[in-house]
């Protein structure tokens, strides 16, 4: 797709400044976009970024109107709009629309059992494997190689991702999204040593995953022993995170990649874990509460606040810490100074001393 | 599966204390049983967490039978026996009883190399690979979309979930279990920088797994450079582990979610590793060290230990050295004190002197 | 394969000092080679570990002929070459003959979209999937259950291990590796929070893997939300690693197991990072910068440096911090100390001054 500034800035309902013939190839993010490219820039503080960009055309918030450098003025074509990053959503998909999904039915290289139920609309893969008494509902899609263990249950509007696995009994709510390698349902990990060796805890509960979760490629979330593992409504969790038997995640967190939950560990609402974030069994994460990359916690954490470092300690704790840090070989230079000059002071004033006695 | 306290009791053989008729329906962790569940109490503090639990039944060990909270004996009916995890398994198994694993025989949906063995009884189920040369025990289980590669042989009663890939050559003991989306035997990580590329060394040794080894879902344990990366007997490796090329891992060790070992490391007996850990090339962990969650290891560790922080230290150390972190800020002030007033007293003290000279 | 050393002199075109009858029947790294193994040493500090290895032929640089330590002399075979580490790798070639990939051509259990192209000498297992439009070079495999996306280009010489998932319209390059379960072009991880939902940002970009590039097992690599998610030419990227949305990896990297890349960070060329190291978004490594296990990244880092820690510092800071920590309680002690012996001053001090001004 190509078109005009003017050709975009009509398909945007946007007022155009600048240049109405530059021809727009495609829309990238401002660190990476070239002069045919269109961006956006949705706050003030972005017009640095803007600077280093060779950008040519830019989405801009009418609100910014009138703070546009002049220098970019001259440079750029400014297409301004209500809310800058929905019209560049909007040009992404202009530009590169979205490879449609194949509507393929349930399809004869697709090995469905007989005792599986599949809605209407719902798209089964070639080499997808659908075990049995397996339900699924309305307008899913069960990509090749994944498999859907015995008895699972899956809503309305389920998208599973090539070579996903769902242990048996898995339930999944409506709006679900799992890519690709994506693990539900395995084995907790437990186990007891008994005589030397560490006999597996049968682990026979199960996964419940609620409305509108997305899962990232390569995550495993273990079944619970006993009752259940939730993932609640609307969470997102990022790859190759971990989730450990038990958990019970609350609605709407943000887990990103490569964060471990162990074991019966809980969360509220809301929750967000960086990157590499490692959690404790039987845990709890107050809602609201946000962790830093790389944070550990092996403690029940109150909501509404950040936190860092490991052991998790209130953001600005950790930064002051972290800061000092540094300075520490200076503090034990400091250390051994006065320990010196307090000797000398001793000696300076014993001296003091026996010298005024003698003169007493 | 529903049942009354008193025919729980009767299945556990257990005394009951407490009201009969509950009906119980499942069996629940403490943290999440409610009024109609069966938890138990194994050590006298696990009496805290009752406190806060709906959990109507729960098993207690006859030893704590004169300990019971009295206010807990007028709220729930208590079943005493010998072993209550023991018993609780038992519950879970009978509320909840495991799905038998299907019996498909060789399907016929399975690609079977006319070069593999396949001992009796063992099922290979649709769409699973077996390449040439394979020889598979008796009593196994090989998965939907697994690939078992050329020259792999397996022992008995081996269950080798969907979509795990055994690359060729690997060597798997007996009773060994290995999760959905694991690789074992893909290429160590290994290469040489020759005019500014790197060129990578083959990677023509093994991988060999012992008995009764589990490992989970998405781990992958790398093929040696020559020679054999080996799991010892017993061992138990958690979802989303690395194990890397010619490591040496000893007996009955227990490594936890998202753990990595680079290449070439060995470890003693009973080592155990909580999540998130990195442990270093080259390096030996003794027998039944253990490592706190996060913990990075670059050296030999002594054995009997635990570990913990990054660069590893004994616990007791690591504790202490964090719990002084948070008091670094009020350290570095008093250093700015202590170093004022030490500028005071030289001060006060050369008065003191000259004034003591002025007067001698 | 068995031969004796001199067989084996012969073959490596080699100068053999000691027994020549000693039988061969491995080549073993030399922590774990036993009597009738070969091993290498290829620098002077090597002769340490061979004192304690049990091999029994050792491949040595023609160079260090003369440092060989007189107990090894009467205790080992040594063959004398011009690269010891290329000699090894052909003696382990030698005992383990690299097993052939098999030569299937297009299986007619693969499932191959009609307007697929695929190349001359281009292999596709039995399971496979390649979707519509995908193009497919010459001489390439793609193994039983990986799944090549709608409109991927993938050139010449490409490797895709079993149960590999090519998102839709990744760019592969020739020369390239991909292990198994490793997930090319998921969605990139994009949310924003509307009336309390996170609501996707649509990811409409794509991945590019240039040439020569090596991918770890289980390792994800998100496509762009726009533009590209970039691999540079000849990088190597081991299991279990995580690259975010619109990164721009630079040439010749090298990544351990485990790392993390957060969306839309560059790196220069020839940057290392060793194993579970994380990366924050939108910075940038610079070339040559190399990255300690466990370090975290969260700003713009200079090129040719080596850093560690978390955050990451210059490493000789870092392990000046390190070395330290473990003397906080001892400076903690020594300020109380300080702190006492101050006051004990003082209080000397004062009653000499009031002495003093006693006698005067």
């Amino acid at each position: 797709m190509t078109c005009t500034a003017h050709q975009l800035a009509q398909l945007l309902n946007a007022e155009i400044i600048g240049p109405h013939d530059v021809t727009v190839t495609d829309a990238q993010p401002l660190d990476f976009a070239e002069g045919n490219h269109v961006s956006f820039v949705s706050e003030q503080k972005n017009f640095k970024a803007l600077r280093k960009s060779s950008v040519g055309v830019v989405l801009l918030g009418n609100d910014l109107k009138d703070e546009i450098p002049p220098q970019e003025l001259e440079e750029r074509t400014f297409l301004l709009v209500e809310n800058p990053l929905d019209s560049f959503i909007q040009s992404i998909q202009y530009f590169r629309p979205q490879r449609e999904l194949p509507e393929v039915g349930i399809s004869p290289k697709a090995i469905v059992s007989e005792s599986a139920t599949i809605g209407d609309e719902t798209h089964i893969y070639p080499n997808a494997i659908i075990e049995d008494e397996a339900v699924i509902g309305e307008n899913c899609r069960v990509m090749s190689g994944a498999v859907i263990g015995s008895g699972c249950r899956l809503g309305d509007n389920v998208t599973i991702y090539p070579n996903v696995v769902l242990y048996p009994d898995v339930i999944i709510g409506n709006n679900v999204i799992i890519h690709a390698n994506a693990v539900i349902g395995a084995d907790g990990f437990g186990y007891r040593l008994q005589e030397g060796r560490h006999i597996r805890i049968p682990q026979l509960g199960i996964v419940r995953i609620e409305n509108d979760v997305e899962i990232g490629a390569g995550t495993t979330i273990d079944r619970a022993m006993a009752g259940e593992t939730v993932i609640g409504e609307g969470t997102k969790i990022d790859n190759l995170v971990m989730i450990g038997h038990n958990c019970r995640i609350g609605k709407h967190n943000v887990f990103a990649s490569q964060v471990g939950f162990a074991g019966s560990t809980t969360t509220g609402d809301y929750v967000v874990c960086a990157g590499q974030v490692g959690i404790a069994d039987h845990v709890h994460l107050g809602t609201g509460s946000v962790y830093g990359a790389k944070t550990g916690v092996h403690t029940d954490m109150e909501g509404g606040k950040t936190y860092l470092g490991a052991p998790a300690e209130p953001i600005e704790v950790a930064i002051k810490a972290a800061k000092i840090l540094g300075k520490l070989p200076d503090m034990r230079q400091q250390l051994r100074d006065l320990s010196k000059r307090m000797k000398q002071l001793q000696t300076q004033l014993d001296q003091t001393s026996s010298s005024e006695s003698e003169a007493a």
